[in-house]
C-alpha cells in the first residue's frame, strides 16, 4: 500500500536577501519536531528562495521602454512592472484580455514571467523567479544534507495558471533529487498489454500536492512531502528543466 | 498545522458494466481496514467509473468516415479509434505530431477525448470517458452515503498532458462535495496587502496527489484523501464542469 503525506513547516521566520534559507528551515523544523527524513522531499514556495536570493527588484529604479509603456497601458498594467516581465522573458506568447503569457529565460511559459508582489515587503518591490530554479534547488539540497546529516529531495513550487482550465496549480520550476518525471511507457497494465503515452508528471504532482496544504497568505513556504521514496534519487538529476517541452514540440504558441 | 495524507485502496475487484461500484469501494475499504470519513475525498480513476457504467466501445463494430480515415492515416492511429475520439468530440485542435488534441462534448482539451484502451478487458475494447463526469461523481457520492453512513466528496481524476510541459498530470474531471475552486483574491497576503490572481484549483491538484499513490498498473483505481475537510462542503456544489475555462477566454485555440 502506497502512502503519502504532507505536511506544512510551521515557524518558518520571515526570509530576506542573504539569509540562510537551509539554516532558516532545519531551525523551524527542530523548533517544530518536525523530523525530515533522507527519502523526503522538501516542497519550497519560489517566494521564499528568491527572496534569499536577493531576486528582487525596486519598481521606483524601473525606466520603462516605449513597448512596456503601450502594453501597461493596452493591459492596464504598471509599465515599470511590464518593463520587468520583459526582462525576464524571450518571448511575449499572448499580451490580450489583461493577461500577459511569456515564454521566459529558462523556457517557461506563464503569466507575467512569474513575477509578482505578493508577499512580497516594500512598497514597489517585486520579486521575479530564481536566474536558475534547478541551481538553486540543488544548492539548498546540498545545505539541507550539511544541515540535517540526511539529503532530502529539494522542489521548488510556483502557481501557475493552465491553458484551458481555470485557477492555478503548482507545479515544480525547479528540483534536485527527485526523478521530475516517471516514464512508465514499456510497462504492462493489468492486462498485461504495453502502457502507452503515460509519463507521470512526478515534480509537478509533488508540488500540486505540496500547495493543498500551504497557505497563500505567506509564512507557510515549506511543506515536508513523505512517501515518494521511489521517486527520491542519490544524484540530483535533470532537474525540472526536464518538464519543459522543447519548442519544436509546442502545438499551442 | 494543516496535513494531507493520500492512501491507495487496495483490494478493489476488478471493475465491469454494470457494476455497483460505491459498494465494492466499501468492501475494499471494509476488507483493508480503510475508514472512510465525512471529511475525506474519495478520488477515483476515471477508467473504472466508466467501465461500471458501461461507457465502452468494441471497434470492431465501428465504421471510420473518410475523415476519421485521413486522420488515421496522417498521425499513424486506428481509424476507428480516430472515430470513436471525433463522436466523442465538437472539435479538433491540433492533429499532428502523430497526436489529437480536441474539445470534448464535455468541454475539456486533451488528448484523444480521454479514449484510451489501457487497463481495458477485450482485445478491441475501449473506454470513453463518463457522458457526464459531475453526474457520475454526484451519483457515486449518494451511493457511498448510503453504504458508509457517511457522505465524502468525490473526484474522478484522468491524467491529462499539459501544452507546454511534458508528462501528464491528474486533473478532475468531475467532483462532488469538493470546491473545484478556492478563490482567495481580496483576501491579505503576509504583508497585508490583497492578494491578486489567487484561484486554487482544488479539486485539479487533489487529483495529481492522487495520482502519486496510485498505480498505473491498475487494480489501485481509488485513493482516500485526507486532511482537505474545510474544502469540502454538505452541498454537491457546482462540479468540475466549473473548473473549464470558458472558450471566450481561451487565448490558445
Amino acid at each position: 500500500m502506497t502512502r503519502l503525506s504532507a505536511e506544512a513547516l510551521a515557524g518558518l521566520a520571515e526570509v530576506r536577501p542573504g539569509d540562510d534559507l537551509a539554516g532558516m528551515i532545519a531551525n523551524a523544523a527542530a523548533g517544530a519536531g518536525t523530523e525530515i527524513g533522507a527519502g523526503d522531499v522538501v516542497a519550497v514556495a519560489q517566494k521564499v528562495v528568491s527572496k534569499a536570493e536577493g531576486r528582487l527588484r525596486d519598481l521606483r529604479e524601473v525606466r520603462p521602454s516605449a513597448e512596456a509603456s503601450d502594453l501597461g497601458t493596452r493591459l492596464g498594467k504598471d509599465a515599470r512592472l511590464v518593463q520587468v516581465i520583459l526582462d525576464e522573458s524571450t518571448a511575449i506568447l499572448r499580451s490580450e484580455h489583461g493577461v500577459l503569457i511569456v515564454r521566459t529565460t529558462h523556457g517557461l511559459v506563464c503569466a507575467n514571467a512569474g513575477v509578482d508582489q505578493s508577499n512580497v515587503p516594500g512598497e514597489e518591490m517585486v520579486a521575479l523567479l530564481p536566474a536558475d530554479p534547478d541551481d538553486s534547488a540543488r544548492a539548498l539540497r546540498a545545505a539541507l544534507a550539511e544541515r540535517l546529516g540526511v539529503r532530502p529531495a529539494v522542489v521548488i513550487c510556483d502557481s501557475f495558471g493552465r491553458a484551458w482550465r481555470l485557477g492555478q496549480a503548482d507545479v515544480a520550476i525547479g528540483c534536485a533529487g527527485l526523478a521530475p518525471l516517471d516514464d512508465l511507457r514499456g510497462g504492462p497494465d493489468a492486462e498485461g498489454r504495453e502502457l502507452t503515452a503515460a509519463i507521470d508528471a512526478v515534480a509537478d504532482q509533488v508540488a500540486s500536492a505540496a500547495a493543498l496544504v500551504r497557505s497563500k497568505a505567506g509564512r507557510e513556504a515549506v511543506v515536508i512531502v513523505r512517501g515518494l521514496d521511489r521517486h527520491v534519487t542519490l544524484e540530483d538529476g535533470p532537474g525540472a528543466a526536464a518538464i519543459i517541452r522543447p519548442e519544436t514540440e509546442d502545438l499551442f504558441t
